[in-house]
């Protein structure tokens, strides 16, 4: 038998067959879990431009051209982003489709079932206007709460977390995406687990196309401390924690 | 303790602390697995156009309108795909980015450590020039090879496959992506399955993206019966097996 086995079989969907989902939360009427974790209301909010304000300033992109062009990109300079294009990644890559307010889980991401479970958390180092800091997007409000202000030591314990790659502290902002695996398991059961890692890619393929769109460059990053993140992020590491990462600086 | 931590553990990545990189295969001089897998020799190929041929086909397309417009699409109509328009899929989920032929790693899509572990296969239905059947891309040559033509009896047991989901049997194409595991778990080992999936995300983005680019559209599927569709694909389900799946249809 292969050693690996036990992990490949994983990723299969073979998983599904055992899997009895008149069991699931969602069959037995749980309600269905918020589609953003709850927030503390004391903590100071940014509301973000919408789409209307940011995409006039966005230089138009051939979307064969970006696929083309795209590449890791790992060297940063000391540019400041705009905040008009911190709202175009936030809304290529969490955003929601509609501004009508009533499909909050359509996204410009696709995602099993609509479950739709990340959070995304900023370390934002270099933006016009906005202070460095770790700060959480709120999607369906179209803002950032910040958590705490970034300095020195904290920027360290970053670098440290992602395993001594020190790009990422040298980024402009660092996307942190976190799963909250009780949306999708509230369906899915134990077949949530391989699509939430399928949906986290769709989320970071957008990072990497919308900020070849701006002059940026992203590289994504799976290997990291997961103790050391989560504690960084302040979640719990059990009902959410960090699942991809992707510095974003220009270059 | 969470009835679902043994799954939730396996998409974070603590695992990385248990491994003992120094033994994996890349680290004990294993040769590098190939990029593709080997194919019969007799069997009848395709070439197909490179990016100079099909790029000027291409309606220009706005990256920001393309991640806008995007949703999930499972009604098809009967209309036929252009082969240049097949070969723009491929190129865009698993082409190369370069076409000097030094660097068939360099990929339009981004893999952790470069191991790109997927092959393409397509259930062609409507794409002219191409008699129905199921096909492999080979990316490093651009090229189609044809395993079997497909009949009514096919298309009945791909339905099947994917668990009744019929819109699948009806797309002009269907592409299913397997991994071939062994070129992640010779540099990563027990870390290769999680980024598997993630890899995955990548690619299936930018076919949605790259799909209405051209009116066509996909839905990403992820819930399948894993051993008929490895049975359907003539891969032996543990060294290379299914892990999603997208038709792709005219609407």
């Amino acid at each position: 038998m292969n050693k690996f086995k036990q992990h490949r079989d994983f990723i299969k969907d073979s998983l599904r067959k055992t899997i009895d989902f008149r069991t699931s939360d969602q069959s037995r009427g749980v309600p269905t879990p918020p589609l953003q974790e709850p927030i503390d209301e004391s903590l100071p909010r940014i509301k973000l431009p919408d789409r209307g304000s940011w995409e006039p300033t966005i230089p138009a992109a051939n979307l064969v051209q970006m696929i083309g062009k795209r590449r890791s990109r790992r060297t940063f300079n000391q540019a400041f982003l705009e905040v008009e294009e911190l709202a175009f990644l936030l809304w290529a890559t969490q955003g929601q489709r509609n501004q009508d307010g009533r499909t909050p889980h359509f996204r410009t991401v696709p995602s099993a079932g609509a479950r739709h479970s990340f959070e995304t958390y900023l370390f934002i180092h270099r933006v016009k206007k906005i202070p460095p800091g770790l700060y959480r997007f709120l999607p369906l409000s179209n803002e950032l709460v910040m958590l705490y202000p970034m300095d020195e030591h904290h920027r360290a314990q970053l670098s440290w977390a992602v395993l001594g790659q020190h790009f990422v502290a040298r980024s402009a902002v660092t996307f942190v995406w976190t799963a909250v695996p009780n949306r999708m398991e509230w369906r899915y059961l134990e077949a949530a687990h391989r699509v939430i890692l399928l949906d986290a890619g769709h989320v970071c393929q957008n990072l990497y196309l919308a900020c070849e769109a701006i002059q940026a460059g992203t590289c994504a990053i799976a290997a990291y401390d997961q103790e050391a993140m989560d504690e960084l992020l302040q979640v719990d590491g059990e009902n959410q924690f960090t699942i991809y990462l992707a510095p974003v600086g220009r270059y």
